[in-house]
C-alpha cells in the first residue's frame, strides 16, 4: 500500500496528536502542588520522537486500518517512557546532565522532585489505564487485560529489571557472558516497553492470540534493530543530532554491539532484523504498512 | 462486640497473613536480577505493623464479617507503602539512613538499585491488582474500580503531591499558612494511602457509595490521629522505641502538630479524633469493633 503522506509528514502529525492527548491527561502546572506537574510535563510534554506512542497505534489499527481509539492508551506508555527516562537520568543511575538537548529533569527541578515526576508519571499512566472504559469504549475485561500486560513488562522482570542489569555492567569489563549480558539489558530496558507498546495496542486493536505471536516477533526485531542502531549512532554520530555527549557509553565501558561485533556486523545486524521485523507482519497486507516503515526508519534515523 | 482475641494478638496474626501474602506475591530471591528482588523483599517483608493492610481486610468484612478475600489487594497496598518509605528515605528526600531500626534500602543496596526497588513494587502492586479477578474471584469491573482508586490516591494529586509539598516545607519557617501546609502535608502524605486501603477493601467487600462516605469520614479522622500521635510520638518518644534519631522532626525544622499547638493541645487533638472515627463507623455495628479498637491503638501506641 502507498501511502499519501510521507512518514516524515505521518510522524510529526502523530506525534502531535500524542502531544496534545498528553497535554489532555496529566494535570495541569496550576494544579496543586505546581512544582510536580510542571516536572512531569517538562519530560512527557517535550516533543519527542512518540515512536512507542506510534506502535500502539498501528498495532491497534493493524485489523481495521485506524487505532486512534488507542490513543489514551498511547500516551499512557508515553508517561511510562518519560518515568523511565528520569530516573535513568539520575545522578544514582546513568548521571546524564542533558537529554533530547535539554537539562535532565534532576538538573532543572532538583533530584528529589524528579524522582517523584518519575514516580507520578508512572502512577498517572495507571490513572489513565483505568479510566480507558471510560476514554475509549473498551470493556473492563479488556481494560483489566491491558494492565496486566503494562505492568508485567515495566517490572521488576521487564523494563526495571533492564535497567537493574544495565547498572550492574556498568564498569564490568565484558566477559564470556557479555552477549547475554547485553541481549538481556535491551530485550529489558527498551524491548520490554516496545513490546507492550504494540501488544496493547494489538489487544485494543481486537488481535487474536495467533496475531499477537506475530506482533511479537515484529516486537522482538524492531526492539534489537533500535538499540543496535542506538549503539551505533553513540558510536558515529554527532554531539548536535544526538543531544548529548558522544562516545559516553564508550567512555563509561558500557556494553554495546560495536564493543562486542564491530561496527559494519553491527549495522548488518540490525538491517537483518528489520527485514525479519517485516516479514512477521505480512498477514497483515496494508494495514502494517506503517509499522514496516517505522522498522525502516529506526535504523536509517540519525539520532 | 468482645472479641475472643486480645488486639495485639489479632494485630500479630494479620501481619503474619500478610507478609505471608508479600512472600507469595512477590517474585523470590532467585528470580533475575536476583539484586532487586533481595532489595523489594528487604523493604516490603521487614515485619512491619502492616495497618494498612487491616484497614484493607477489615474494611472488606464490614458487610459480613470477614473480608479475607481482600489479601492479595492488602499486600498490593503494602507494597505501594514500601516503596514511598523506600524513595521518602534517599538521600534527595528525608536522607534517613534508618527505618523501623534496621538500615535504609539505599544504605544496603545503593541509592541506584534502592531507587528501581521502589519503582518496582509500585508496579509490582498494579500487577497484583491485575491478577485480582484470578486471585480473588471478583469482576473485572470491580478491578478496574481499585485500580482507579489506587491509582489515584498515590499520584501526583496524593500520596506524591503530599510528599512534594514535604519536601518543599522542609526548612521552611511556618508562616501564616503554616497550618493548612501541614494538614496538606498529611492528608497526602499518609491520609491518602489510609483511605485507598479502607476505600478498597469495602469496594471489594460490597459497600455501597453511602457506606463509603462513612468509611471516608473513619479514613479521615484515623490518618489525622495517625499523624498527629507519630509527630507528639517524635517529640517525646525513646530512640529505641521508633528506631529512629528522636527530635530529627524538629532538627529539620519540619512543620509539625506539636510545634504549631503545643504537646497537650496535639494530644487533644487526636484523641477527639479517634472519637470522630469510631462514632462514623457505628453503623456498621460489631463488624466495624475491629476498625475501633485500631483507631484507639494508633493514639496510644508507643512507636
Amino acid at each position: 500500500m502507498t501511502h499519501a503522506k510521507p512518514l516524515a509528514q505521518y510522524m510529526q502529525e502523530v506525534a502531535q496528536r500524542v502531544e496534545m492527548e498528553l497535554d489532555r491527561l496529566l494535570p495541569s502546572g496550576q494544579t496543586q502542588p505546581g512544582i510536580i506537574h510542571e516536572a512531569m510535563r517538562y519530560s512527557a510534554c517535550n516533543g519527542g520522537k512518540r515512536l512507542r506512542a506510534m506502535l500502539t497505534l498501528e498495532a491497534a489499527g493493524l485489523l481495521h486500518g485506524n487505532g486512534e481509539a488507542a490513543l489514551p492508551l498511547a500516551a499512557a506508555i508515553e508517561m511510562i517512557h518519560a518515568y523511565s527516562l528520569i530516573h535513568d537520568d539520575l545522578p544514582c543511575m546513568d548521571d546524564d546532565d542533558y537529554r533530547r538537548g535539554k537539562p535532565t529533569n534532576h538538573k532543572v527541578f532538583g533530584e528529589g522532585i524528579a524522582v517523584l515526576a518519575g514516580d507520578a508519571l508512572l502512577t498517572q499512566a495507571f490513572v489513565v489505564i483505568g479510566r480507558l472504559p471510560e476514554l475509549t469504549g473498551i470493556s473492563a475485561a479488556l481494560t483489566v487485560q491491558v494492565l496486566a500486560e503494562v505492568a508485567t513488562a515495566i517490572g521488576s522482570t521487564g523494563l526495571v529489571g533492564g535497567q537493574v542489569a544495565d547498572l550492574q555492567a556498568e564498569g564490568a569489563d565484558p566477559g564470556d557472558n557479555a552477549f547475554a549480558m547485553l541481549q538481556y539489558i535491551h530485550t529489558h530496558k527498551t524491548g520490554a516497553l516496545f513490546r507492550c507498546s504494540l501488544r496493547t495496542g494489538g489487544l485494543l486493536g481486537g488481535l487474536t492470540p495467533a496475531q499477537l505471536v506475530a506482533v511479537d516477533e515484529y516486537a522482538e526485531q524492531f526492539g534489537l534493530a533500535f538499540q543496535i542502531t542506538d549503539d551505533v549512532l553513540d558510536q558515529i554520530g554527532s554531539a548536535e543530532a544526538l543531544g548529548k555527549a558522544v562516545g559516553s557509553d564508550d567512555r563509561s565501558r558500557k556494553l554495546t554491539y560495536p564493543r562486542i561485533f564491530g561496527l559494519a556486523r553491527s549495522q548488518q545486524m540490525a538491517r537483518e532484523a528489520v527485514e525479519k521485523a517485516q516479514t512477521a507482519l505480512e498477514p497483515f497486507g496494508s494495514h502494517a504498512a506503517r509499522l514496516i516503515e517505522l522498522a525502516q526508519f529506526i535504523v536509517e534515523r540519525d539520532h
